[in-house]
């Protein structure tokens, strides 16, 4: 699939004392970057989660390596995509340009989340419908 | 060494409209947590960092992998400990317990990262003074 | 009635590149404490919003003024208080301390948001139950 | 002067487990936004505050009112612009809008924050330079 493309200023509100970005925040524009993806391809969350009966798309595993910096004022764009559709589970895969140089890969692996009509606040992983997939299709 | 521990109650700003906590945070916990592990073992951040000539310990890749949820009002406890010391770089694993039960693993690997005389902006890799590692002895 | 007491460590998270607190953080620990002092009075937000068919305790006005930094190693605590029950309505009081001096004075306007029953989404201002005002009577 | 404009799409990250934006997330646009209108008006932060001997432009107030919600998968629009101008403070303004209603308009004051030579964690107010203040003149 053609990677997903979110271009963001990074600003002093990104950053830490060291004056760079602080790196949790990085994993929080994966998960923007995860949901842009999806409104793009018709699914935003605030539809989908209720139409599908979801509770969301929980995380089973989080990742990133850090080649290089990123400080207030750069932007930066984060290329977003599927890497593997499992049945129940989903991998995304980040990779971050800052002015033409890969700063930041990361992925996600994300379970498809039903509520669970048994416990209120739980959830349960579901077999990820087929119209889902096809919709990230080129 | 002695793992070490911090008690965090889970707040309402920790979660998400999935009523769990939002993933970042977990990363931001384990922030946290490394650098009141360091200050437990004499080495405040506020002054490790001026005293060694240091922009901070940045990161080299972050993992975690999620097995169970935390949600507001929970009481959660990291374990947090130097899995490993390199000449440069050192490797912090860091356990996440919900009442009982593992819900959180992660690893931090972070370089010692020295001021650039040549850049006031940049971090260069220095080798990790042998008194410091000497602090994480039991 | 007696404030209640927040002591919270000031990490280098929480800080921005002039190397203080950032200053919506404040506001963050604001909510925190205001969920804690109802925790302390036996409300806690996981059974008191499902129990009053609440939404959550809505913002209606926040406020800050900030007299003196904090910087990460500080060690700080926030008191705060209902300065005053309306009928629909109420005002939270903070006041945060560093090293005996106060750095941040805040009041936060909460509404008691019940769900609203023609939209899921919605929320509407309701009555406060006398029995909830009364917990804080000391 | 003309208000600076920001769009900001709302996303999961942005939103609590009341559904809607957590509202010290609003703050933090609010900051986002007075770097961004600085930043087009030919000052960003990152070189203003070296140029100017600055370590930031610190608060001293911040205030919001919030008269309506915003949940992810909105569009809203920051508007910002400097209310106000004294000697060494300046006040900034703020109104968001949500599908054509306003549904937070907040204020913060600043302070012209030079590096305190006595004090390298130090900050000292300073008297904002004319050619500061005629940036903004439209």
């Amino acid at each position: 699939m053609t990677p997903h493309r979110l271009d963001i200023v990074v600003d002093f509100a990104d950053c830490d004392p060291a004056r760079i970005v602080f790196y949790p925040r990085y994993f929080e524009w994966f998960d923007r970057s995860t949901e842009r993806m999806f409104r793009a391809r018709g699914l935003p969350w605030a539809e989908m989660f209720p139409s599908y009966k979801m509770a969301g798309v929980a995380l089973v595993d989080a990742t990133a390596s850090f080649m290089g910096p990123a400080r207030f004022g750069d932007r930066i764009t984060i290329e977003s995509w599927v890497g593997e559709w499992r049945s129940k589970v989903f991998v995304v895969e980040h990779r971050i340009h800052n002015d033409g140089r890969i700063i930041v890969e990361g992925r996600e692996v994300r379970v498809w989340g039903l509520r669970d009509p048994k416990d209120p606040e739980g959830l349960k992983a579901g077999v990820i419908p087929p119209e889902v997939i096809a919709r990230f299709r080129d």
